[in-house]
């Protein structure tokens, strides 16, 4: 048994975390270079993106090995990816001046924005410059990884159990470029659970199956995808509810970046059960968040349902007309091989759409495997966004 | 040596082969039933979608096991997709209606539109009424195919070589739902090329491989896609010439697939070179038409490599940053770690993507393997087709 409270102040409402921005100039007035830090070193535990195209970034934390750090220096507008060596020679030459203003200990970096453009490196020193490294302001961080967010995405939670307690907070961004295949662009979680080090990554991994890579925006996976976790091992720690309230965390961050999905005006999650197993329940899931048509129809509030049917179907998952049902909310449309879909059927999907957030559900009626997915509409907006992005 | 020459009168160029359509009221006051049709019953290939909820009219055509017919029937505003048995019966029903108006053997039906509707039996019966069997009207038959296709898809060849002549001539529809695993939405190809059984069914697959099943409008593989292949045996036949006849009369019609491809303003071909094999060139090259931000970037006039580079990394395929190449037509941005995007270069980059065809081209420099696939770019009008396109 423990209670999960939500509480102010994202990564800082950890103690001992350090967290702040400066306007760098990348950004026309807005914090654009930040950084998270704590006195002594902390375990550190990640996850990074399956793009072959790893960005500079995510080179250099796995090329150093990194396993604990005191200091992350977080930019945005530029993704420094597609690079090349220069691009973790600029990291490299970034760190080493880092040092020589601030206590580091096996620093990183972590970068979005812009794919295959160097940094520009005088201007993050001169960024560095600025930076007052004894703000704890989680918000002002969150607000620096913003690229075409419209808000920022944090949240912490308190954790309270026989076993004592502990703190938990996270912040994130995304927008584009999202269909995480190991964690969504960046995300920095701080905790002061006492987790043993073999704990870390696995209950990271778990955790993220089913909330970071369960959501889609695009159905592009970045090159630059990142999730931290850290741990200044001050408080208490019980596995179930570290998990939960881990999954928490993400879940949070994950839906705020659908609900902030490029132009979109809807998110949606998809419930898909009684699919072979979980990996094609998982499959057919993602399958409904990418799908040009099912996104088209959902911004246009059209519950075309065959659209569903025919991306099910199309996704090479195991299925069967007869076993099949699909339901807007409650409103089943389509019941093993019966069309349910009268005008009184079509205007109730048509108000369950009207809404902001909704489900769909789908069972195969084959197995036990489930899997919920989250996506949003496709509008004129994405494409306005998408077309008018330049480098 | 042969000779290949365009000519006049789509399906209807080869002998023997009769087509027409008339407005059955499916449209507001356009053609919507149309049928092909022969005296005698012709041998007949063709190939179906891998969509696992295959239309009625498919399932229909496996079931009978047809390989020789002298009659299709086609309907488009309906594609009788997800109607279960009752899907077939109705078909059977039709056919049964159809075999007391005109000497049919084993004919077959074939549909296009929404999905997850029973067809109006007794309107398309009353379209049959009202067909003139000895039309020879290829032109009306690719207009009853007709969704939401700008323009009719049709095309004839005569081919003369040593061997002798013979001619080929195809219809296709289009529009939407387009990403075919097997065949396009519909095609229909006749010919007089005496073509021995065993080679039909090949020669089709093989040039089906680099035409339709290279093309995609959205990523969505539709329920009833088809390609059909008859011939009437009259002339002569020599397989090199019949394979590249047949390629050229299908590569045509699905570049008019992809240049009609909703809202579409740009057809691009995607050839990528240099990959492991044949199946990875493939795989990163539909990767390049399907990312939505590579489309909005199309749309966008925007040469944003970055994002090419991206989509291969996250494609699966093996590739390295430092052996990629990657240009708009002859202007080379990336090569091999160096980035050569300069103002200039992004300049002429943008001049090339202005023009309504272009390619970009994409050296893994790994293998051998190459493919070239053909997409379009995603625009504010493909949105609101889709948005509004009610069932």
């Amino acid at each position: 048994m423990f209670r999960i409270t939500p509480i102010e102040n994202g990564i800082c409402a950890v103690d001992g975390i350090y967290a702040g921005a400066v306007k760098g100039g990348f950004k026309k007035d807005d914090y654009d270079v930040g950084f998270i830090r704590s006195q002594e070193p902390l375990d550190i535990a990640y996850l990074f993106t399956t793009n072959k195209f790893q960005a500079a970034p995510v080179k250099y934390v796995l090329k150093k090995g990194i396993k604990k750090t005191n200091f992350i220096l977080a930019n945005s507008k530029n993704a420094n990816a597609l690079t090349g060596d220069e691009g973790i020679e600029d990291i490299e030459e970034i760190m080493a001046y880092l040092s020589e203003k601030v206590k580091v200990d096996n620093p990183l970096m972590s970068s979005t924005g812009v794919i295959g453009v160097r940094l520009d490196k005088e201007r993050i020193k001169k960024a560095i410059d600025k930076m007052d490294f004894n703000e704890r302001n989680s918000n002002k961080f969150a607000r620096a990884i913003m690229t075409t967010d419209s808000f920022e995405k944090e949240i912490a939670f308190e954790v309270e159990g026989e076993f004592g307690k502990f703190r938990i907070g996270g912040v994130a961004k995304g927008a584009g470029m999202i269909n995480p295949q190991m964690a969504t662009m960046l995300c920095f979680i701080t905790t002061d659970a006492d987790i043993p080090k073999e704990d870390m990554r696995e209950i990271l991994k778990e955790d993220n199956e089913i909330t970071f890579n369960a959501i889609s925006v695009d159905g592009d996976t970045s090159t630059n995808d990142s999730v931290f976790l850290m741990t200044t091992r001050k408080a208490h720690y019980e596995k179930e509810a570290f998990k939960e309230a881990l999954k928490q965390v993400m879940l949070k961050l994950a839906l705020d970046i659908v609900r902030d999905g490029e132009g979109a005006t809807k998110t949606v999650g998809f419930v898909v059960t009684g699919a072979k197993d979980e990996k094609e329940a998982k499959i057919a899931a993602k399958a409904l968040t990418n799908s040009l048509l099912v996104k088209t129809a959902l911004f246009g509030e059209d519950p075309n349902w065959g659209r569903i049917a025919s991306t099910i179907g199309a996704s090479g998952v195991e299925c069967d007309e007869k076993k099949l049902r699909i339901s807007f909310e409650n409103v089943l449309v389509y019941d093993r091989g019966n069309i349910l879909f009268d005008s009184e059927t079509e205007r109730k999907a048509n108000e369950v759409m009207k809404k902001r957030e909704f489900k769909i559900y789908v069972d195969l009626g084959i197995g036990k495997g489930a899997f919920t997915a989250y996506g949003c509409d496709l509008s004129y907006e994405y494409v306005k966004i998408n077309a008018e992005y330049r480098t």
